[in-house]
């Protein structure tokens, strides 16, 4: 750490990034710029460079280049994004038409390529001489996403399986969702002056985090008709991916099974996986995980505003405001 | 470099790059075994690898790492031809039915993902301290790939388009083919003892031999009855693609673009081609890039027997064996 650190306020953090995001896809190469551009008019929540910029925080500011650290992993997430519309055959993504329905899919799987690699090359930019570990930036990102690549694998390995058991529908979701959420813990972990011996106390909060993200997320087509979700819902079971409350259900129920795998209206399989416990076994996995998470990090040597931070991230992802 | 250095022959290395190719590809994760598995049984002829192995030895041994660094570009290089068979829907990939083909679109885009992200993550997992510059392995992967996926992005810009200049079409190929070779060229550097002010002879050694190989990959459809090739020629022009050998004939006679605009069979465009001098111009801008390649071989500070294996490989590139 020879060179001068610069700070910056973590509440001047999410306009940082959304800015830095946005002149990353308008000013990209002429061959993708039509498409990058088309990306930068939607963005996320940024939750994962939200929960990078606490974990490389001392609850109050953190160094500058976290900006590009975080930019760099939602340009990862972007990417995946691309492609799993693709895979998906997705016809919206955060509320506008996505990629591949805009551009073809030819583009779309170019599109994500470049994102992946530009993201990958972002990371690798930042000087390594700002983390305090033997490990880049750039390598934990591309081994996360290679664990998100294996998570999608497995969850098309079990297209239409309503036989799925819970343990592998977890190694799935550890993949698929709860990799990045590793990733951006870890290299906020990095970035911060938290000791060594933390590591794998802030990559396992960040597996724990994207855990209970993906099932708040799965509980929300079971809860919510179609009118009060205000958007499509139970996409995942016309997909043929089968999450955890149907999981519970199916398990306790061989006819319920039965039920679900000959098709049912989406009102009536909720209200079925209602009945049965599937909701409320969902939530108390979430409650679990959660209690896992609070346990992290109260043992952890941060601040207590960082801990306070870190612990409404866990809240939100647990779907708990 | 403080870590004692092994080295190996060169005569040794292809083999050994074969078994590690193989290895990685047959010990992959669960979810992707079957995929990885069926790649491996048909191995290109890793002219990547090689010109790395070259570009890393001083003519007679090398660092043994280098068969790492070799096995990742490789990889890379398989992952970009996952994506590109499902981008062109092409049925056969070195002999065999193409992945897609085998295992669906969904499974082929997954398993180019997860191939790039470990092939980055195996070459970042190289000591870094074997390499002499601040650049590192991965670094240069993931660069070079970005400019391969622009490349395809300005070639399907292009489909089907039959006013497109030389340069325009240079500008694709430098980035669809010659970004790996300027890649596995560099990375070779920085696995050598050579001076750093090399660098950049190196890099533009790349280039030249990947717009060669192109070059001459082009050519071989124009050259070649069907029948003689012994698989189906002119695939590029019956895919919208259109490479030097017919810009330059389009370009001379207004009466033959029209001619290949409304479509023409395979043998009569070859005659055409052929006969307005599409052939020679294209042999004559190989001639001048292998004369480039000779000036840098020349001037390098290496050993003869290097420069001999550096000239062999410009040589084969440009196809003349």
């Amino acid at each position: 750490m020879t060179d001068t650190v610069n700070r910056i306020l973590i509440s001047d953090f999410e306009s940082l990034v959304r800015a830095r995001l946005k002149k990353l896809l308008s000013t990209a190469p002429a061959p993708i710029k039509a498409q990058t551009l088309y990306l930068s008019k939607s963005q996320g929540k940024n939750i994962r460079a939200f929960s990078l910029a606490v974990c490389a925080s001392d609850g109050e500011t953190l160094r500058d280049e976290t900006v590009g650290a975080a930019s760099a992993i939602e340009m990862l997430h972007l990417a995946t994004l691309v492609h799993d519309d693709i895979i998906d055959s997705a016809d919206k993504r955060r509320g506008v038409a996505s990629l591949h329905k805009v551009f073809g899919e030819k583009v779309a799987v170019l599109c994500g390529d470049y994102l992946l690699s530009a993201a990958l090359v972002s990371a690798f930019e930042l000087s390594p001489s700002r983390f305090r570990r033997s490990d880049e930036l750039g390598t934990v990102l591309a081994k996360q996403l290679s664990e998100v690549c294996l998570g999608e694998l497995r969850q098309n390995d079990n297209y239409r399986n309503f036989s799925i058991s819970e343990r592998e529908y977890f190694k799935i979701i550890e993949g698929k969702t709860a990799a990045l959420f590793k990733a951006a813990y870890l290299s906020g972990f990095m970035l911060s002056d938290e000791a060594d011996e933390y590591a794998e106390q802030y990559s396992e909060l960040g597996k724990l985090t994207g855990l209970m993200f993906q099932l708040s997320d799965d509980l929300l087509d079971y809860e919510l008709s179609e009118k009060q979700a205000k958007k499509p819902v139970l996409a995942d079971y016309t997909h043929g991916v089968i999450t955890l409350p149907l999981i519970y259900t199916m398990k306790n129920d061989p006819d319920l099974k039965t039920i679900a795998e000959n098709g049912i209206a989406p009102d009536k399989l909720r209200k079925m996986v209602q009945d049965a416990g599937g909701i409320d076994y969902t939530e108390r996995k979430i409650d679990n995980l959660l209690k896992k998470a609070e346990k992290i990090i109260k043992n952890l040597s941060a601040s207590d505003s960082k801990k306070e931070l870190l612990y409404r991230i866990a809240m939100k992802s647990a779907g708990k405001n």
